[in-house]
């Protein structure tokens, strides 16, 4: 990405090596609207082919990382004309934003989510599919739709992936809010901040993880994770004993293993732009 | 149910739009006998269709939940003469707990576990097919088969279902027993009381938060849940987007907006049964 | 097993039932080399004929529990002309781990992990398959495989297994390292003990409910949870329930049901040798 793309609901910062994301319709909290899902999923595509990008780290503007879908998308599909099936607006409006949920969870970066204020609906989903989630003290999760009189549709089948089936059920069905110690009790986030303070430091030492672990071992390993308990254990242990043959073999295992006995930091590829 | 069936094991109130069933064989600590297992199946059948129904609550009489399989049915089995394979009368009295088990599980009614005293064995495999479970602080759970020299079989498969195969694998091959801090922290209930009174109003919580969510979208939902990890995400997803714009322009999710929208309850359809 | 096999990398003792394994090279923080891997491999594999094993106990000796994968052999491999693929000498050393890694998990003795010091890389992946991990004061866990330019190719998917994706993703991304507590917090062991003294009674604990339960329904019982998951439930409990009806009628239901009526401990077989 030589330039990084123009959007309206997202502030774009290089830092390094990572992306700052910041998520910027704080007059609506944030709120996941049409054109939010088609810019972050323009985004994530550009990111995959950039090598100077190692993490990608998602926030929100105002205090809130985001409060769910947007309420005039709602109403502006519901005023056209309903096709039949898949040709309805609320079908698509609704499938989009999962297609762009599956597309964060496999990217090839390290996707880290700062959660803070509402984590509500579509927003609960997207931190749901982040590699490392830290929650500010101000955070709230759940997913209201069932109270609102529809499903969780694209998001709950993520938060079974994240938290089990067993939690899940409870969260879902009642339609639960619960607060940053109880996510994290749950495994929605990795760790809890108590101040402003805390919650850069703990993003800075996880953005430093980063810089010192080699981006492509970084990548195959991340799809190495997603593949498992979805294909027999041998062939996917075969598969990934040939990628450690690779590996270790390229230049990342030959720089990697040089440091280790030269008792230095190693030096990966893109780590200078 | 125009009327509630008749049970001999089992005491059916209801209380709004919750069912309260009593496990009532108290004299040997509500142990699952064949006609229980009966009961229960026919109960959860009848249920389904009754839409005055939006919560199952199960519990035991006299303090405890239920200590696992009636003895007297063990010996009874024991005494016919055996068939081979599955006329074995103790593959029948075995697979037909499975078959309540997975009933209950899959039910689209919230079922909500008030598990006290003996959680063991079947009640342990019972308790672990709830949507809510609330542990009062005399509860012990555990699966102590091995023991006794045979198998937790159609229990076992719902344990790890619920707290996952490495929390499963040290409880049932060691037989533990282990009190509600510990089964809440492991996941096999949701919340621990500290007394009979916290224990009502935990219920009660989790009971007004089912008359605040729509009855359809909640079953959805839970069916939705039990889907994830057993077929591939994409086309989950695609079906789950379907149901989402056929709820939003149902009845409920109409209802739904326009409660948000004016600040007020919604009212779902059999709420006032 | 008449005699132990003989073990240049392993110490093997008897105690009562339990076989007790000490890997043994402290003077490289008990680094898996492939003699270690072919070593476990062929112990596991003459343990799971010998009737008077119940548990396998490992451990390190000098204080780690294993550091992860040996230099001195990845030096090797690199030496020796590079086959294609499968012929590749590291994919035939990675692998190999992978197998016995997999054999160990699905033994059906109840394998027992005791963690301390360096517990990382292959060793994380060696304590991710036992049915009982405890882990010491001292002990550390990690993959550092991504800092070295390589992936935990082997080790990752179990420990996926054995934490779940959302835990095992941060952990193998960032290549962190955990203490004991963390580890327990996350499912990787089951008990952390404060001292040596305590460790020692966590493990002849658990031993002592080994010896309470019946050998073959024990064994019976990890095949069962082992599949759940990998195939369809109604057809995983139509046959767990054949295995009931077997286990009730045959001799350990017997002398299980029996001792539980004399209110007598049972008595298993292979138990006094």
């Amino acid at each position: 990405m030589e330039q990084l793309p123009q959007c309206e609901t997202l502030i774009l910062e290089k830092h390094g090596p990572a992306l700052m994301v910041t998520i910027n319709r704080p007059e609506v909290r944030n709120a996941m609207s049409l054109q939010m899902v088609a810019e972050l999923s323009t985004l994530f595509n550009e990111v995959e082919h950039d090598d100077s990008i190692r993490a990608v780290v998602i926030r929100g503007a105002g205090g809130h990382f985001c409060a769910g879908g947007d309420i005039k998308d709602m109403a502006g599909a519901r005023g056209q004309q309903a096709g039949e099936g898949r040709d309805d607006p609320f079908y698509k409006l609704n499938r989009a934003f999962g297609q762009m949920i599956q597309q964060v969870n496999e990217s090839a970066k390290v996707v880290i989510a700062i959660t803070e204020g509402a984590v509500m609906g579509g927003g609960f989903g997207l931190a749901c599919v982040s590699d490392v989630a830290i929650a500010g003290p101000t955070a709230k999760f759940g997913m209201p739709e069932t109270s609102l009189g529809v499903i969780p549709a694209q998001i709950a089948p993520f938060v079974v992936e994240r938290i089990g089936l067993t939690q899940a059920r409870r969260l879902a069905l009642l339609g639960l809010r619960i607060d940053a110690a109880e996510a994290c009790a749950l495994g929605i986030v990795h760790q809890v901040a108590g101040s402003e303070e805390q919650l850069n430091d703990m993003l800075n030492q996880a953005l430093e993880r980063v810089r010192l672990c080699a981006p492509n071992a970084t990548a195959e390993t991340k799809a190495l994770l997603h593949r498992v308990g979805h294909e027999p254990m041998a062939g996917l242990l075969d598969d990934a004993a040939e990628k450690f043959a690779a590996a270790i073999r390229g230049a990342e295992g030959t720089e990697g293993t040089m440091a280790f006995m030269q008792k230095r930091e190693p030096k990966w590829a893109g780590s200078e732009s």
